[in-house]
């Protein structure tokens, strides 16, 4: 397929590989073009600006840092080029009014937009394990699916519009802080009672919490490693912002992702807002008068 | 080893079960003498009262209901028939407060007390694959070891003080709690988007979520199958009182218990008190405008 | 009439006293009898026990510190002796549970409970200054009215549930709690972009808020005088604990009551149980990174 | 003086008026003309854009809706045309960052600005009984005072920073917003137990609450009349999401603020947006499973 691809940072760059690798026709763009070089490499076409990276193609996708360079990307040449009936999937993570808005202009001008944002890392991106979740009109999702298969695990089809995949991001986003947040409380109240963290961790993760979520960051908040930032407080605040924008949008109360993040903002009162996000946890400490 | 088991609910009855099954020499208690019946056939002498239970005995066992049940027993025999020396498990569900003052009970009239509740279902402690959570005396835990090693399948030493053992059993179940919570906040965002609550769940439970707590929790959210109640509101708001009480004593706020026990309180105010504890996600739905 | 007194605190002493100024026949209790001189001097017969202080009377008092000194007092004579017919009116800040049991008591050997507990300091009850809230029995309220005319400024009659006047009173103090947290909340803010508190607790109750909680509450915040305790942390506590509980007897979440709690928690995690209540304030601060 | 005053709503207008009977210069602006009309016939010059109400000003007020409308004032003329050493005073509502940003790019050109945000209503602004809550230099503050007379009542010096006048009025409005929320809570619990909300109402305001927050939001919830809208639910939000922003710029969470802002999108999900924003009662009515 004609694949145009915009936002070389690691994920991009991870997955643009992965859809090069599975034969298709590659145009690639990034602000700062060095990112391309390995791309190019490997048989990729450079862009020069954004509107070289889409006209002719038939999808384009897009992995972008915030809303504010996704809106830059549609008003500087991607509305403007991409053919009538071609396709743009966002997989950044946005906001969903980003997006819904974002899919109001495509479709005003004849173009098509599924949204699909990604679940996993780099490393699972580059191994083409990632799980995708796309929204948009059935005929696009369906046309896209060769795609999908050599970037992805698993794809979860979040329905037909667009923001519903974004919210599913968000709010998988959101029971990890949750998650976190609750083994923050929990871990304050154990080792009150003198119990090893690194015990109560064990409990935990052998138990009702086996998956990743509880075992790697039930294993940071035990040992303290909060400096080892694989998702830093400033990250966990921004998606929390996310979501409280899409609750708003969806009149949806979320006092659980409250009381998280007051701790990330407690954490970041006390000039921790570089460590990983787990560092909610300190901040539940110290609100709990432990060192 | 010389046993006293008080407390025949379906759990004590699965617990005493195997400690027979393990060649122990066993004396049973239960207020409803009926219950004891499957375990006097499998070769166990049922007691007459509390002290006929624990005199002479090593070990006492209890498996009871709440902290009522546990002082009643305490003060109806166990305490004054006890021998020096012999050690009683609480493996209940209790505050911690409960379990200090009895320890202290016990320590000032020479007994020693290992808190142990534990993490399973029934079919798990007929299994013997229960995991345990002991807290008390280090040379009382090793003692108890071979016991231990005939109803469970791990155990995980929480300390010295058997608080700490109740604290753990808490902290446990309220981060399940709040990861209902989290799930029932997530559940109702998703929906408002027109996402299928069964791919949502698919989401979660593939990746970051793939453990029992989100696996069972999740399905019952997605197919809103509250009438199923595993562990009712009720149990759910008992449960959530004697962690409210274990912050207050260890000087915890728990603001993510606070969230989930407000829902709990919301469903009551509906007449759920007898659904699933889940049913959180469908206070939170009411919350959110949904149906 | 023939009045009861138990219960001789400051302010059942300066309560007591103006029903004896009112020329009524008053018989009074306390635990320690020491406490009763004055009103003895006054003309007061002071009884030997509970029995002594109940029979033959048409009203008993009781102010007391908290659900079990009710309990007790009501066990231990008021139940057995008081007359068929005669009322007692429980004033102290009881549980809205403990009000109803006992409600449920009197009722059942014929007597008749109005509880009605009172808002306003010693020295307003000195002052006959008091605000009453009477709930029990319309016929019963009324007799009481040349009573209340002595002690109280105004009387709000609570309905006819005698638990109702105890939730008024528990709602009352709530909201007082929730708004010093509030003030705790804004006053943090406003000293991050370098306001002085002083000027903004003038901001506050020259406006929106010029009444009595703000001032006295806003003038302690402003100036972090939490060491001279009016009422403090471990008492707000307690407060909030029947407030919990009331909660949950009626089915009504409350969720700002839980935000307070949790700073009150904080302050006695960091040693500030016996500062007044208002150091809720200092927890947002040390939340905040403020010192 | 001579004064240039931009935003003529009825704040504006009823502001400026007052400014002209005090004897000032005034040269007024709106997009929509015609509501200058009552100033120029009170003898103001009308400009024709922006930069002709700057121009040659002393003092320019403006007055505008949010930071949108603050930012494209300050971009389509004012900062481009208003004389060094000329002061810029702005009194809506703003977010503390677009008043911090806003200064930065005044002094960058050798302006000052002021913040002044307002408490009052209309009514108060056209009798001159605003209170004033002015940030900035010191200097500027001490030249605005003639103007401040005649507007306003009385005058609060929030100190050199700009954002700290507007977080001022923002954690004003929060304390109102926690204070309702409270009250929300408190006539849940008091009606359960078939307290007559009228009865309650009086309670409150008869005594520690004896202020015009609680008299005037009382009596609305007590009444259930929340379709007399002063402030909606909307833009109780709307304010909600700037001090939201305030806690986040500041690092102080917000924890009271979060509940109500919740029961304001419960409102909102329950179709109830442009009802008074004391319809968060109706929210926690709802959520308790009152009608």
């Amino acid at each position: 397929m004609k694949v145009g691809f915009i936002g070389l940072g690691r994920m991009g760059q991870a997955i643009a590989a992965r859809m090069l690798g599975g034969g298709h026709d590659l145009v690639v763009y990034n602000r700062t073009r060095s990112k391309a070089d390995a791309l190019a490499k490997g048989g990729a076409k450079v862009a020069d600006d954004i509107a070289d990276a889409c006209t002719g193609r038939e999808v384009v996708f897009t992995m972008l840092t915030d809303d504010k360079a996704l809106v830059e990307v549609a008003q500087n040449g991607l509305l403007a080029t991409l053919a009538k009936g071609a396709i743009h999937v966002p997989m950044g993570t946005h906001s969903v009014t980003a997006l819904a808005d974002l899919d109001k202009a495509h479709v005003g001008v004849g173009q098509v937009m599924v949204a699909c944002p990604v679940l996993g890392r780099p490393d699972a991106a580059a191994a083409g394990q990632l799980n995708l979740v796309p929204a948009g009109p059935a005929q696009a999702i369906a046309k896209l699916e060769p795609l999908f298969k050599v970037i992805g695990r698993r794809t979860f089809n979040a329905g037909t519009n667009p923001a519903g995949a974004g919210a599913v991001k968000l709010a998988n986003n959101m029971v990890l802080g949750c998650a976190i947040e609750a083994m923050a409380e929990a871990f304050a109240l154990v080792r009150k009672f003198g119990v090893d963290p690194a015990v109560f961790n064990e409990v935990l993760t052998d138990g009702l919490f086996a998956a990743p979520a509880y075992k790697v960051y039930g294993s940071i908040i035990a040992r303290q490693a909060y400096d080892q930032a694989g998702f830093t407080a400033t990250l966990g605040l921004k998606d929390a912002n996310l979501m409280i924008a899409a609750g708003q949008a969806a009149g949806v109360p979320l006092p659980s992702l409250n009381v998280y993040r007051d701790r990330l903002l407690g954490a970041m009162a006390h000039g921790e807002a570089e460590l990983d996000w787990a560092v909610m946890a300190r901040d539940q400490a110290r609100a709990s008068g432990l060192k």
